[in-house]
């Protein structure tokens, strides 16, 4: 018999976090599940690791799941590199990050503790996948979620001699009644934040700010997960990390910067 | 006359930190200079931005230079928000982060908070440029990267009606009497850290980890940032938030999780 693969999970919104719950209960059916999440929310962490910080990891037992859990006091991406360093006997078959409570479409990717700790197990070479939902409700139903994670850990699983790949999964929200439509594969959304900051006074009569935003997309593509989304279906980007601009590089090798 | 051009800078290293004052120095010979930068150290902070939480602002006075500055309580890339949302009369023709205390080169780039607040200006759609100094020590010599730094500044607000580019500019470690061989336009180089954690326990004797490690470069490509460096030449990558791998579009459009 195939011995079962070991999953590593993890998120961004805490260890408690409904998504991961809902996440851990569809890998125990593919594998052995090892969970490693921060000890509290991470939301907007980007790729942060703690370099100069001390890091706590402490045992769980938060349901009674067969999986084995641990809770740290770092980012996402610590989590990841301290499960495979110092408490996975080896290296995971798979790593998957979320449920996402909220969107990380688009250029929400690159402020996403989700993804950064998809794209950190990707560097480390486990095929890595990045599960979230558009919304932002805490009692979102993952419910119909569920079969489509399945299909794809399966998939990315079943492919990982030929390919490891980093994917970044979103479910849109759905209205009541509706399904998914089904899965595309797509490009990134060219999108961005028009940031506006509320600005309040503490009780001690010092200003202060509080970020808000409304996004902005004005890509037209039909190929974009910004489309899929709002079209009904599931997107599936896959990510890489050379940020390299390669289309800018016969341009500048031009100017006089070349010194 | 032509109008000075607003230039807005930040790092990662906060406020105080020497590299940021020798940006400051070489910004002040070409344009009007705010700079809106962490009040303390925000190193690895990767792309974070602060969502749950308060920020503060505060105008500061540490050196004499004609220029402005504030500091504030967020991350790099809030800095950036800020700075453009709030605190900036119109849109700055240039920001530059740094100059960062240690490499940005090769995979650092994914983690560093001095690249993501270049990242967020390129987002807003300022040209900008992160610097950084392949020397962790807090008294490095930033004095022979200044002429380099106005140079690859001036050209690339001369170019920006033409394209509009987001660079990450390293420099290598010289030894003494030695000065930088030029600038060499790059790729950035597969590589990776190799982590490790230091175990030790706290006063009351619970177990914490250090996150340590070990840089590995396997990449022998001679246009990468870390050849460039290695070999003396400052390493100059344009950098992209598109972070979809199309390369595996095709690839992953024939697995099972087009359900």
């Amino acid at each position: 018999m195939k011995k079962r693969p070991l999953i590593l999970v993890t998120n961004d919104d805490g260890i408690t976090a409904p998504g991961l719950r809902s996440l851990v209960k569809v890998m125990n059916q593919i594998g052995e599940v090892v969970v490693v999440a921060p000890d509290s929310p991470q939301s907007g962490m980007g790729h942060a690791i703690t370099v100069d910080d001390t890091l706590y990891c402490k045992k769980e037992n938060i349901d009674k799941g067969p999986q084995t859990e641990y809770s740290t006091s770092g980012t996402p991406a610590d989590c990841v590199k301290l499960a495979v360093n110092e408490i996975l006997e080896r290296k995971p078959d798979l790593c998957v990050s979320g449920i996402n409570h909220g969107s990380n479409a688009s250029i929400n990717v690159i402020y996403s503790g989700t993804m950064s700790a998809a794209v950190e197990a990707g560097v480390e070479g486990i095929p890595s996948i990045g599960f979230s939902m558009c919304d932002y409700s805490w009692n979102a139903n993952f419910e119909l979620c569920e079969k489509y994670i399945e299909i794809i850990s399966r998939e990315v699983l079943e492919k990982a001699n030929k390919r490891k790949v980093i994917l970044n999964v979103n479910f849109p929200k759905l209205s009541k009644g509706k399904n998914y439509k089904g899965a595309k594969i797509c490009i990134q959304a060219k999108s961005y934040w028009k940031e506006n900051f509320d600005k309040r006074q503490n009780p001690n009569g010092r200003k202060y700010y509080w970020l808000t935003g409304k996004f902005i997309n004005l890509d037209k593509r039909k190929n974009t997960d910004q489309w899929a989304l709002k079209n009904g279906y599931i997107s599936v980007v896959p990510i890489m990390y050379d940020m390299t601009s390669y289309s800018d590089i016969d341009e500048i090798k031009n100017w006089n910067i070349n010194v």
